[in-house]
């Protein structure tokens, strides 16, 4: 009798100790993030060399014979412990740089920790003559020209002043300020090619992934897919201001349709063409894009931006594409501007893209 | 008999998970990064906005009425769990951004990774004009100008092509590709003054912290430090192109000493310069500097500069300052280029540095 009670006591204070131990771990490192590692580097790029020779002896030197490396992209990753098959590589629109995808102008946290929580590596891009990848080929001039308002109405935060109803956005000074201070230049004219380019030595270095794309980013994407069969999927978060590549004799008709002002197309070979209909490709689009025609020429230009996306969809179709073009509000999603990755509800948006991911089983 | 033996089975099994539960805890998270928080913002700054009424019926509308945000600095910092009390704030030098702290040339863990392991909290920033900071309140003009043999002998890797006997300097050609790509320009006139009023703010925002700068960053940590009494310490690799200050009527007078070529000097107010004499100030420098006269012109100019700032720590010493400047091969540590914090032996380095704040009480 009394053995059977030391041997049970003995027993429960095991599992107590089990129980206290795993306990431990998991209260411990809740919501923590924990990295296997992070690190940078820059990718692809291009060297000249100047004529001449050179002469360490002036303190001043000439360029004669001397480098330049430009053209690069730069990228910053994370690799969480227990990392998921596919790293995600996020890639910024005009005017921006990775910041997009870090904390929100509100403050939150973007889809960089977002992703890294759900078990991604995640890889942080500056394109090639944006951000930390500033060495350009070419040269440029940059002047302080005031456009923020602008911003503020062709990406739908509202037509200044006033906010539209419902905006997923917090309307408060320090939250603009942020969101304003988030645009950086060109240190060189933004060249689709240039940054397929580097994208694709970015891939050749980390292997197989899955690539997100915002606004300006969304042309080169298709270019890096192309170049690139590295690439599993494609995912654009509003497209806009960069080219859309159609079949060689299938561009749409300009005749029948009002192309949008800053939407361009161009014709590529139907065997690159039919590269990106052997991917899956998810196209995200926020709230506030009327279906009719608006007075407000920021609306109407995401409008037509739109009617000309889904003719480019079903050419993709016809050509046995996999390709989605989501408006968020018919997926129950509302209030979004054409930022919904760093929007207040950039939860929701992370999940709808988790569930594709699932979908496409490239989670 | 028979009690007492399953009595200490009792004892040893819970011994046993205990063990097991801490041993499990080490193992799985063992030189692991673990975060408490990370994220990125944008610092102080100016605004400006263009006289007239914003027409916001235009998709391409004038600057009349609209607003400019520059100036800025941006910060990506990282807490670890567990931190310790003082953040330290990494600016960098001319021509870099933060990526000189994060992963080195030849591909191992800079100073952002280290001192994170270390269980130091990590700002680190892109300064005003440069970077991801990029939006600057005055105009620039840039052209790709081939410079990096130039940057090779000034930085102390060698006198171009060879490579100083050695050198602290992994010597391939993806380890020089990733160095030279590191390099990214001003998007607007480097000025010591936007900069360390950004640098102020960026304190006000986090708190008291402890400032480490590169080179050129030398010059705005000393004039962060006396408008920001937060910052604790000033920690400074290898200032340079950079302006020193003196208090009123003790600037060293350049008919006793050879000027270098470029280190300005200027005065400043007894009262703040004081205010550098009341923390505590470290200045490393690498190796290959000579003691006489060289012919080649950027050893030349090394040994100027620390002649010149050797007369700056007696003047600060003279009035009660704790400074002092570190010649690493005089400390055992040989090799280091202009680079100390990502040279091959850079934990060493990090390791002195460490031991500085340890003696200082701000470990």
């Amino acid at each position: 009798m009394k053995q059977k009670l030391i041997f049970i006591t003995a027993i429960i204070m095991s599992i107590f100790f089990i129980y206290g131990c795993n306990n431990q771990n998991n209260n411990q490192y809740e919501g923590k993030i924990i990295l296997e590692e992070q690190g940078s580097f820059a990718f692809g790029g291009t060297v000249k060399k100047a004529s001449g020779e050179f002469n360490g002896y002036y303190l001043f030197p000439s360029s004669n014979g001397q480098t330049y490396h430009s053209d690069h992209g730069y990228a910053f990753y994370q690799i969480p412990i227990n990392a998921r098959k596919y790293p995600i590589v996020f890639l910024h629109g005009g005017g921006q740089s990775a910041k997009s995808f870090e904390t929100t102008p509100d403050g939150r946290e973007g889809f960089q920790n977002i992703f890294l929580k759900k078990g991604f590596s995640v890889y942080l891009v500056d394109q090639p003559r944006r951000g930390r990848a500033g060495r350009s080929s070419v040269p440029v001039t940059i002047n302080p020209t005031p456009d923020e308002q602008y911003l503020f109405n062709f990406f739908r935060l509202g037509f200044y002043p006033d906010f539209y109803d419902g905006v997923q956005f917090k309307k408060d000074e320090e939250t603009l300020n942020q969101y304003y201070r988030q645009v950086t230049p060109n240190t060189g004219a933004f060249d689709e090619e240039v940054v397929s380019d580097a994208m694709s030595e970015l891939f050749n270095k980390i292997g197989e992934g899955i690539l997100v794309a915002h606004s300006q980013g969304g042309g080169p994407v298709f270019y890096t897919a192309i170049k690139n069969n590295k690439v599993k999927s494609l995912v654009l978060y509003e497209p806009g201001g960069c080219t859309f590549p159609f079949p060689a004799g299938e561009l749409p008709n300009s005749n029948n349709i009002t192309m949008p002002t800053y939407l361009p197309i161009k014709e590529i070979s139907l065997d690159d063409f039919n590269k990106l209909a052997k991917i899956p490709i998810v196209l995200y689009f926020g709230d506030f894009i009327p279906k009719e025609h608006s007075e407000n020429p920021f609306l109407e230009e995401w409008r037509l931006r739109i009617e000309l996306m889904k003719i480019w969809e079903e050419t993709l179709k016809r050509h046995g594409g996999d390709i989605e073009i989501v408006m968020l509000p018919e997926a129950g999603i509302h209030g979004n501007t054409h930022f919904p990755f760093s929007d207040l509800n950039n939860e929701e948006v992370a999940d709808l893209l988790y569930k594709y991911l699932e979908d496409k089983k490239l989670n």
